[in-house]
């Protein structure tokens, strides 16, 4: 893959509609279109962006600073097009939330994903996220469960970074 | 209705629970629990509270000031108990709103709901919002269609308050 054809930008509210198609098809089947009402496009895309080749978007990473946890940001979905993983995009995002933090002074980040992913939670340990302590485990991972609501599990992770 | 059991305190992560069954419970039968990832608790409570009367809550406003448009702000979940309607809850909730949004210095106020919910467009009506236009009509009201998702209409409101 030539990084030169691969370019980073702002979120704007009209990525909405993508990010939508997105969440239907790159999941294998699982629709999580809930997860991402417009108010995320609307006002936290100056700290989310998308990733595109050739203008077309292989990646995105939706987060925000949090106002209420001083020092802490949450990365609240990220995705990455089946064709272009293992390639290295996953970490591009990171590495360009983890700078986005630094400028707001976020040292703290904070993740979660569900247990049944189990690409993202290899992931995000080998991008030297913690898993958090929960109230039970699901084969072996720390999890909370009903964290958003009854049945919707999670495993939490977080990252300090550098600032 | 004595006003004086009546408290108005600043929303915490350990409400969330309490919250998520007044989403299973307070709207007739519709399930909203998708609409509020405990994110929304652990992150935006400074500018979201609950009213309770006796320790019991009554009534609840989630919102955040928009990181990404400079003085606007977002409710993006309100909800009054059922037995407390039609008492003037749900004003005191946006009279409580607006004054976190005055401090903040934020005086556009955006908020949206289903077209489906007479109760609530007649509500923000009455409290002065405006309807924003839409691409569609929905027995008169202006709609966003799929605005959230396919699907998911949206009717839009505005308010502008004096800071």
């Amino acid at each position: 893959m030539n990084e030169n054809d691969i370019k980073t930008r702002n979120a704007q509210p009209a990525d909405h509609a993508t990010i939508i198609a997105a969440l239907q098809n790159w999941w294998g089947g699982r629709d999580l279109t809930a997860m991402l009402p417009k108010l995320f496009l609307n006002h936290f895309n100056d700290t989310s962006f998308v990733i595109e080749k050739e203008g077309e978007m292989i990646g995105f990473l939706i987060g925000f600073m949090s106002p209420a946890r001083k020092n802490e940001a949450y990365d609240h979905f990220m995705g990455v097009h089946p064709d272009f993983r293992k390639k290295g995009i996953g970490s591009m995002l990171y590495e360009h939330f983890f700078e986005i933090c630094r400028k707001h002074g976020s040292h703290m980040i904070r993740a979660c994903t569900s247990p049944v992913n189990r690409g993202s939670i290899g992931f995000h340990q080998r991008i030297g996220f913690r898993l958090e302590p929960g109230d039970d485990e699901v084969d072996g991972f720390p999890v909370t469960r009903d964290y958003n609501r009854p049945g919707d599990h999670k495993v939490q992770f977080t990252k300090v970074i550098k600032i």
